[in-house]
């Protein structure tokens, strides 16, 4: 037995996101039937291991899962078989073999998410599946003095979407940065943390863009830790601009 | 009356073309459509001209079209109008008055293609439908050399699908450019002329490539020009890394 390690990237669009569901096309279940294709376990035997799942429409560059094989084989010849399987809107970009020990989920200790903003006056019909398309004024600045105050361990409570299924609203986020991208017009927002709650970073998100258009006072966000009420940031971007970047291991 | 001169982007993936045709999406329809819905002349009276035709599955960022409006109202909320009515995958960048000497197709002087080649070892999810993925070696330096022989005046009768409808294949090419992109692991052409023949700038890509790739010699356009024998140049390029880029007027 062998376990792989599988970096992949999936155009969200047309995933009914990452978790298996009856009767939905998710990328979960396209893994899971490509895996069991490959190996010739037409009994859907092995299963697949993600680090953590996204939401419909939201995008991966760098997800991670894993599973075991009966057999030992070259981590590039699973790469290439996995890849003739899968359809054109996933793709294995890197397959390494682990110890029993790694676990896509248990093991990573954080991860990135990108949150791309397209700051054109009109929807770019190339964009309209992959950035969310934001034309009102924004002052960076302001953004920017804000971001600190996500940084560090704080009790989310207030960021986080009702379909939440934890108890413990204290994450830790690592890092936040801005990126400006004039050439194609975007701004991107990086989030690295731990671990995030569901829609976490969307709803982050959301009330960035509102502090950067004047509609929220600039260290809102330290008040909205202690009022640990969702009413008080309603809004929550929407999937198609969010991508899971990155997962980290040890 | 007023004429006006739309530039419009469209991504190509859901339209049949460009050129109406029963019983199918394509950009003239949907465009005539919009026009005649902003207008309220109910039974599609107002006629919408583009500057030439693009296939199945080619992109534009930089169509022009042009159609009379009984009444004239400004630039700008013309621009508004129509984009209020287009679905996501088409858009109005520009909009202007202009006279009634002013043809999209008869009084431009010149076309600008960009052929968008993806350079990854597989095909990136996000890019499926946007760029041609030729994941083979590529000697850029041969490119270079034989693009010049592609400019100015010559038959290009080696060069055009059999649907073509003209019979005089001579055709100008003012410019051909490869365009490097590491960052995003894309090279890209650019093709500048006069007019191009049906299939002519895929079937010229597709011609770079084999010589890129040392399938074809160095300086075979210019035997390909002497032939005139499109069986010695039987590749097209997909539709899908095509984009219209510019319509050049006076």
């Amino acid at each position: 037995m062998q376990r792989y390690k599988v970096t992949i990237a999936y155009d969200g669009t047309k995933f009914a996101g990452f978790q298996r569901q009856p009767d939905q096309r998710t990328v979960e279940s396209v893994l899971t039937t490509a895996v069991n294709k490959m190996a010739k376990t037409l009994d859907g035997t092995i299963k697949v291991y993600g680090s953590g799942r996204t939401d419909a429409g939201v995008h991966a560059m760098g997800q991670v899962v894993h599973f075991d094989l009966p057999f030992n084989i070259p981590a590039e010849g699973v790469r290439r078989g996995l890849n003739s399987m899968f359809p054109l809107d996933l793709v294995a970009i890197e397959v390494e073999t682990v110890d029993a020990e790694f676990h896509s989920r248990f093991t990573n200790v954080g991860k990135q998410y990108r949150y791309k903003i397209s700051r054109k006056d009109f929807i770019d019909p190339f964009k309209r599946f992959y950035t969310y398309n934001f034309k009102f004024n924004l002052d960076l600045a302001l953004i920017k003095a804000a971001m600190p105050d996500l940084i560090g361990m704080h009790d989310f409570s207030s960021f986080v979407a009702s379909g939440n299924q934890s108890k413990d609203f204290v994450r830790e986020i690592f890092d936040v940065q801005l990126e400006e991208h004039p050439e194609l017009d975007e701004i991107h927002f990086i989030f690295r943390g731990k671990g995030f709650l569901y829609n976490q970073v969307r709803i982050m998100t959301a009330v960035l863009l509102e502090i950067g258009s004047g509609r929220r006072p600039v260290h809102d966000i330290l008040r909205l830790y202690e009022v640990k009420d969702r009413l008080q940031a309603p809004l929550t971007a929407p999937a198609h601009g969010l991508y899971l970047e990155k997962v980290f291991y040890e």
